[in-house]
């Protein structure tokens, strides 16, 4: 069975991102230290076509996420930008050959033929809602899981929608004091969670649930 | 060096009670979920003269609480009521016989008698401010720590004077969508968090930091 799942780096005060959100700083100020458990890891760099890098019991996080997936799906602030889009749209945060390797589909108010990139990477825009996101993302995975990767806007409407499988919060023990909020919005849904693995790690703590 | 502790239960979204907080739900709406972890062990239940009880992963942090801790702070809020003192005042939530046996020092606008109640544990109450009630709570302590009870507010005046040095986080999945954030009102402070224990246990993982 072809599971959603999402995973997201958290501060311990609830924040997946800081203020100010932009080209420059797209975590906004102070989001950059969310991902700093990750982004020194050699797991992490070779899939960025980067050298170097260490090993630690994060490694085994990182290479979970990609264990597999099939394919992507994000909503538009992840892949940047808001808005129609412009005569010569942004392509996305990754460069020309993004890290995704896999079909990508982007929710968006916006449509927009699908955009190919190198490496297997394709974003398809989707303007139809989330469930017609997932259930494209779904047909092209190969029985293969559907990795939902952010932001906090999109996140909210599958987990308020009842869609997400499993959830892997990777809390970080910072307070960002202000920013966007994982678990906003959510009106009255409350999803029964089940904690199913716990990993600690340097500079961070891998928290598995079941969603149900 | 006696140290500040501070531990308390939190959901996953970041809340240490929910609404509506009131004699008949001291934690607010939903708020005793945050709570079913402890109140079904022995090492809880003994401490409350309650017979019974189970024996899990959470055994160990819940004996860890009471270890080398020589006195108690809370606040009002803990400690229950509002407002200036009524001629029969309240006398706390644990009957006449608490589970603390040891001074506890609440930290409360409203000037009131020390409260010497069976098992010795005294209430007194502090009304000069934070760091008095620390200091009071220190000279009584012999040496050992001295522990946080809650809730939220005193915590937060603590955490931002600087005055925390360990904060356990008991992080129940659970998302209460409402009521009390631990970490707000913090402004711009910014404490840095070492993770210095991680315990799976049933319904709940206990994280241990450093506060620096």
């Amino acid at each position: 069975m072809s599971e959603l799942r999402f995973e997201i780096s958290m501060s311990l005060d609830g924040f997946v991102a800081g203020t100010d959100q932009s080209e420059q700083e797209p975590l906004g100020r102070g989001g950059e230290q969310l991902h700093q458990w990750v982004v020194r890891l050699a797991a992490w760099r070779e899939r960025h076509g980067l050298e170097g890098g260490e090993t630690d019991a994060s490694t085994e996080a990182v290479e979970r996420s990609h264990e597999n997936v099939g394919a992507v799906l994000m909503g538009r602030n992840m892949f940047g930008g808001s808005g129609p889009w412009e005569e010569h749209p942004w392509d996305g945060w990754w460069g020309d050959d993004p890290p995704f390797h896999m079909p990508v589909f982007v929710v968006t108010h916006h449509p927009r033929p699908p955009l190919v990139m190198r490496g297997d990477t394709t974003f398809t825009f989707v303007t139809d809602g989330i469930e017609s996101a997932l259930a494209q993302a779904r047909a092209v995975a190969g029985g293969k899981d559907v990795a939902l990767g952010g932001g906090a806007s999109v996140a909210q409407q599958y987990l308020k929608a009842g869609l997400i499988d499993e959830l892997r919060i990777h809390l970080v023990p910072i307070l960002l004091g202000d920013g966007a909020r994982l678990f906003d919005n959510l009106g009255d849904v409350r999803p029964t969670l089940e904690c199913t693995q716990v990993v600690a790690a340097p500079g961070v703590t891998h928290l598995t649930y079941r969603v149900r």
